[in-house]
């Protein structure tokens, strides 16, 4: 079954679609339109250059409040030889922003002269006293704002292209515009197709997509500067599609297909396209996102007896994969170019860094491949963590601080190479980011929440205690939460930081004790009551990675218990956290998993207490000591953080902030 | 006279300002509200942290198109052993999002499966066959998203305090929710305030003043995500201000009074707040922007008959300076933070980097001195050149690519040292600019617009030729306009780039020749014919700096006709442009000055044209080979940028490009 789309390389597809949108002699900005110069101006983009229509100021200023005189008859005036002079004839008062007397040249501030009046109060009198007395003398034209010192007539004041920022509103006002002209703001329909759709907020069943990639793209398009429409959902049928093309063809620049753009049995988009156009592209060797379209379509005179007549123009369309990641990374590889350039502006860029991969990316070679990567500096490394590839993951979207890019031609980059990252992020906010790698506890989330408030971002990776443990030796994270029991001794954590980060000086700081125990669906319909049920055949069970303290615990009871492993179904099924397991549970996919008490809450599992485990957090002590852990230590002597931490289910925290090592 | 207001300490009016507000127990988000989810959620800052309402997916979903199998059953095919599958009990096709049906748990994709029907095309039976044939085994839950793979419900989604993206919305619709709590746009009221002041697109009369700072500031406070309401002009009148800040004190957050907020004779600022609440602080010792006020009002009931009531609440209220560029400073520097307060968001910070200042700053010890500077990376070095100081420069700010910070307690710094620069532009932007420097000349911002097409920002700062070439021995810029006569030879350039940048390997291209000559008011109401008539005593004369290329060659025809300069008045009056030069002529501040014709025309002056001079680029050839300013190379051999040279009045573009030098 050869059925597939056929991916070509990223640079070629660009390369086709802009020959076609040329070839229409649409390559160029796309209309412009005067608008008035108000706050509602701020991020249009000037469609031609700004000249100054006048000078600014267009008169000699004072530019302090004094007296306006002619500069030469102050010379010899000195500290020792005072001078007086006439108000009148010899000197004027003048306020900031008043024109100077055509016969002055300079302006000496108030508080350079005594009054001969002596009045000491400020009132509107005092500027009128018979005669000041000076003890220097002003040069030519100090204290004026000469002519056009800020404006000349007919100077550049901004190019064209320029994207309007506030104090530029002002210059243009200065320079005696009211109005100005600004590039026309690209009109894109957005097209949702798909009979599985159901708009967001709607009851769901199994089978039902919420449809909210088109309000991401319209929110993407609208801070790009373009002037998205939603349509409403379309179907999954060919005629219906088809007509809905020719309608938003008809008062729109660009058409965004949602989906459909793959090669499955319901997928449109491409006959849809071929039908009505020009087919360009169906498949662009780029990840996420590989099943594009782009094509162009024939806009045509519309009538309600659907006549065929020729065509007036095309209408550019891409086919934007259904996958939430894909479509927002497809938006941004080929909408975001051709907006800049039909709004006559500069291609967004951000800003980019080389990062130390802290896992192994694996990239097929042929593909441009965009992952996910959350950014930290710990010590003087900036480290990339690669997040969640999957296409439909958005909240990897979310979370990322940035795109590592694994170029074609390559097969993916090793732990500890250097990479390429496009930061969403400053870089300011970057250095005040705490990376804390290692067994994830719900008290993360709520630490994160409360260091929001005290400027610092805390960004949390599950790769399990003892794989936290091994970051913190490769200087990959500020810190790690730990649980691991030493089975021989029953003591938390110490010999595994003995054993996996030697020579490294530690602070460990008691965090939490928790209640570990099996989750159930309610109300336990297989009556499981212990460790010793999951050796029933019938009892599905879901584990913790290899690593994971929940995984070490269950090893060391089951050993207690001389459990055999495989005797129990579902030992090698794995998931990365204790959520991950609840859902497992949740969903009917396994029956029984061992974790806390608040992941079996949070889906509404039942909870078999069985075990108190204490939970680290583990600290070189290079980062214990700097600025920006510092807020993380007053947290946890902070009643309010404790208090919503015993919220918890399952949460005890008397031992919250106790010192446990200390090197 | 002591009438001056008290400059105190930025951060110990920040906190005083802070203290009052506290005090009022406004120091908090100020309000929250339920929004819809769409795209004008963008930008909104979340009220509260966002938790997950459902899972997502919330059910098993097939990640691909392909056959839906129990895992176990496909266990020992192999390419030399394949295992047919019968549609029905042991295969079920399913298109990507499609739920998995309860008996399932793998999906084997479509391509990897063989039809035993043998159909070649893709039709909606070939997903019917009879049967299926693999040679392949797949593992339990490949190419299936499990539930919650995304997001399971009760997770936290976002934080609290978090500005919403386009991604973020999308999250936010997968987590279940269709309306979203954001935090109130704080209401600020901007009253500009001051009866020279005249409205956007005004007829100017002297004295007249363009308001446009209430512009600026809406803009801005639209952009750090407030809501701003200008209010008309109030002159200056204490009773009509003091009356129209109750009435904004009604429904307003915050009130920004716009200029009055020095200590001139119609300042009444200080005086309002004093009468209708509390003045906390009036002088910032922060340059520009000094003279602000801080303070609170009293919101009391309003009466249409003028009853005092007692105050209800405080509305905050700024005196925000009348020099545009200190008014869009100080609502940087006092209003950003506290909307980020009242927003419960971040607040903005640029980026900061260290660069090298080309010129020497002068700055008052006890002040918080804020510097525009240009900033350009030359070589390794990023650089930053001081722009104009003037607090009424609004330009200044429209070409700033930074603010360098000058902290109080320091006198200033010399050229060559280090300066913190908190960036307006990202680097990327910064390593695309041309740091082009020297003698300023039309065709420089042609040049700048063409580049711009070309993704180079070229910036160019004046300061004569001769400036320029000790700027590029110092490698301080790409490159330098040059027009030095050689007053031995009659040559350009060359003998000065030996004598000022000796050892340097260098390019000179030509780029015009264009006319020197005498500007004068029109229709020449001296009579001014040539240099001679300069010597006239009723003559005023405009000179250029010293090192100026123009300077140069009046000096060289003065000495060849042997005029004294001290026998022209004026001589000493310099200015750093031609513009500069023409404006102090169209302004009655001199009668001529030596310059091009294009700066007279600009202007409406007469032009007396004297004689041809070329003007060269001087390029050190480290910098003529790389890819920065191949863009401009190119520009020199294009006929579209050749034509638009010659639209400008006394210039021959005949030269343009010709190799002058090259070593």
């Amino acid at each position: 079954m050869s059925i597939y789309l056929h991916d070509i390389p990223l640079p070629e597809a660009q390369a086709r679609f802009r020959q076609a949108i040329q070839d229409a002699g649409l390559w160029h900005v796309l209309g412009t339109e005067l608008i008035p110069l108000d706050e509602n101006s701020l991020g249009r983009v000037t469609a031609e250059p700004i000249w100054a229509k006048i000078s600014s100021p267009h008169y000699h200023a004072s530019a302090m409040d004094g007296f306006a005189v002619r500069a030469i008859i102050t010379n010899g005036a000195l500290p020792s030889k005072p001078l007086t002079l006439q108000i009148g004839p010899e000197a004027e008062y003048v306020d900031t922003g008043d024109p100077l007397p055509h016969w002055a040249n300079a302006v000496i501030p108030i508080e350079n002269v005594e009054s001969l009046d002596e009045l000491g109060d400020i009132t509107a009198e005092i500027r009128k006293p018979a005669s000041i007395r000076l003890r220097s003398s002003v040069a030519p034209w100090s204290h004026v704002r000469p002519l056009g010192e800020d404006i000349v007539a007919t100077q550049l004041v901004l190019p064209a292209g320029h994207i309007l920022r506030p104090v530029d509103l002002g210059a243009v006002a200065a320079a005696g515009h009211q109005e100005i002209k600004v590039t026309r703001k690209p009109k894109v329909a957005i097209l949702p197709t798909g009979t599985e759709l159901v708009p967001i907020g709607s009851q769901l069943k199994a089978g039902d997509i919420l449809e909210y990639n088109s309000l991401v793209i319209a929110a993407q398009i609208k801070s790009m500067g373009g002037d998205p429409t939603r349509y409403p959902i379309t179907k999954d049928d060919f005629d219906l599609i088809c007509e809905r093309v020719q309608e938003a063809a008809q008062d729109n620049d660009l058409i965004l297909l949602n989906a459909g753009s793959s090669a499955g049995a319901e997928d449109f988009s491409a006959k849809v396209v071929e039908k009505l156009g020009q087919l360009l592209v169906h498949g662009v060797a780029v990840r996420p996102g590989h099943p594009v379209i782009l094509g162009t379509i024939d806009r045509r005179p519309w009538t309600e007896d659907k006549t065929v007549h020729p065509p007036l123009s095309i209408v550019p369309i891409i086919g934007v994969p259904g996958y939430p990641v894909s479509a927002a990374l497809t938006v941004d590889i080929f909408l975001e170019p051709l907006l800049a350039y039909w709004l006559g502006r500069r291609t967004n860029e951000l800003q980019t860094e080389m990062a130390t991969l802290t896992r192994k990316i694996v990239s097929p070679p042929g593909d441009d491949d965009y992952v996910r990567v959350a950014v930290g500096k710990v010590g003087d490394k900036l480290l990339a963590a690669p997040l969640s590839r999957g296409a439909g993951v958005i909240t990897s979207l979310v979370q990322a601080d940035g795109l590592a890019l694994i170029p074609r031609g390559t097969q993916g980059l090793d732990a500890g190479e250097q990479v390429k990252v496009h930061l969403y992020r400053s870089k300011a906010e970057i250095e005040k980011t705490i990376f804390c790698i290692g067994s994830h506890d719900l008290t993360l989330d709520l630490m994160s929440q409360f260091l929001a408030e005290q400027d610092r971002r805390l960004v949390s990776a599950n790769v399990g205690s003892q794989g936290g443990l091994i970051a913190l030796r490769r200087g990959e994270a500020h810190l790690a939460g730990s649980h691991l029991l030493n089975p021989e001794t029953g003591e938390y954590n110490i010999s595994y930081i003995r054993q996996y980060m030697p020579n490294i000086p530690v602070k460990v700081i008691a965090l939490v004790r928790r209640d570990q125990g099996l989750m159930v669906k309610r109300v336990n319909p297989k009556g499981i009551k212990s460790l010793r049920d999951l050796t029933n055949p019938n009892v599905q069970f879901v584990n913790r990675q290899r690593g994971a303290g929940t995984r070490v615990l269950l090893d060391y009871q089951l050993k207690l218990m001389t459990i055999a492993p495989d005797r129990i179904v579902g030992y090698s099924q794995e998931e990365y956290t204790h959520l991950g397991v609840a859902a497992a549970i949740a969903s009917g996919r396994a029956d029984c998993g061992l974790g806390i008490a608040a992941a079996a809450q949070a889906l509404n599992l039942e909870f078999i207490p069985l075990f108190q485990e204490r939970y680290d957090l583990v600290i070189p002590q290079q980062f214990a000591e700097g600025d920006l852990l510092a807020p993380l230590f007053g947290l946890l002597a902070e009643h309010r953080f404790q208090e919503a931490v015993s919220q918890l289910p399952g949460y005890d925290v008397s031992v919250m902030g106790t010192i446990v090592l200390e090197e």
